[in-house]
């Protein structure tokens, strides 16, 4: 079994705000848009913000609950970095959860919330490289 | 900025049951393993199953929910590939929340919650393209 993993899909409540922090922080541009799913072409796999009734009635579950038990993480290349998107993502609708600061395991690293209350980590972590095409490998 | 997550981390209370579904089920090989963590390396990004006291701790928010507002994908390349894995994925710990069916943007697709109930599609969809290294790309 190819280990893949084709989507990410969010739930969200409002297209627009979700819109601004990831077009405006992210600086990500769309692929797909329509009145309920906004998808973003992303390094070997498709991030999608999908409204969260209409993500509930695809998967048949309703009551789906915030802030989830997941992070996601955007990687940088300098520990300069990191401080800079963050701030960049609060401006555009999120929430600082824990600000940067140096793991045990090394690198440099913060949690925001996007709108909806979905946690990314920006970090730098020198030990785990990204080609040219966003294309991230585990390292230690 | 760069158009790429590094890590999807999922939250979760038993590593052995954890590894039990994503090795036994989707048939996946970890890259790393500690007492806290396991770490897969996926399509130009990285999985982590991490226990949730600890993925809390380390965002600096507790109380994260199940089920949380998103739900991940795994894409096959045939529609006749989509039952038996969901059926591999229910031996393996998993549990369905979709049988699946035809939705109206056309493919198939069903849903099954992993151990910690987190959500998985798993999905036929012939207009987007997976490559050999298991690279995705929208289509429409």
């Amino acid at each position: 079994m190819q280990q893949q993993i084709s989507v990410i899909t969010l739930g969200i409540a409002d297209l627009n705000r979700s819109r601004r922090f990831y077009v405006n922080g992210f600086g990500w541009a769309p692929v797909f848009e329509n009145d309920h799913i906004i998808f973003y072409q992303m390094n070997g796999f498709v991030l999608g913000t999908f409204l969260k009734t209409a993500l509930e009635s695809d998967m048949n579950r309703h009551g789906l609950l915030q802030p989830g038990a997941f992070s996601l993480a955007h990687n940088v290349t300098g520990k300069d970095e990191v401080e800079p998107l963050m701030d960049r993502l609060a401006e555009a609708g999120g929430a600082i959860l824990r600000a940067a600061d140096a793991p045990a395991h090394g690198g440099f690293r913060g949690y925001v919330a996007d709108p909806d209350d979905h946690a990314w980590e920006i970090a730098w972590n020198p030990a785990w490289t990204i080609d040219e095409r966003g294309l991230v490998t585990f390292g230690v």
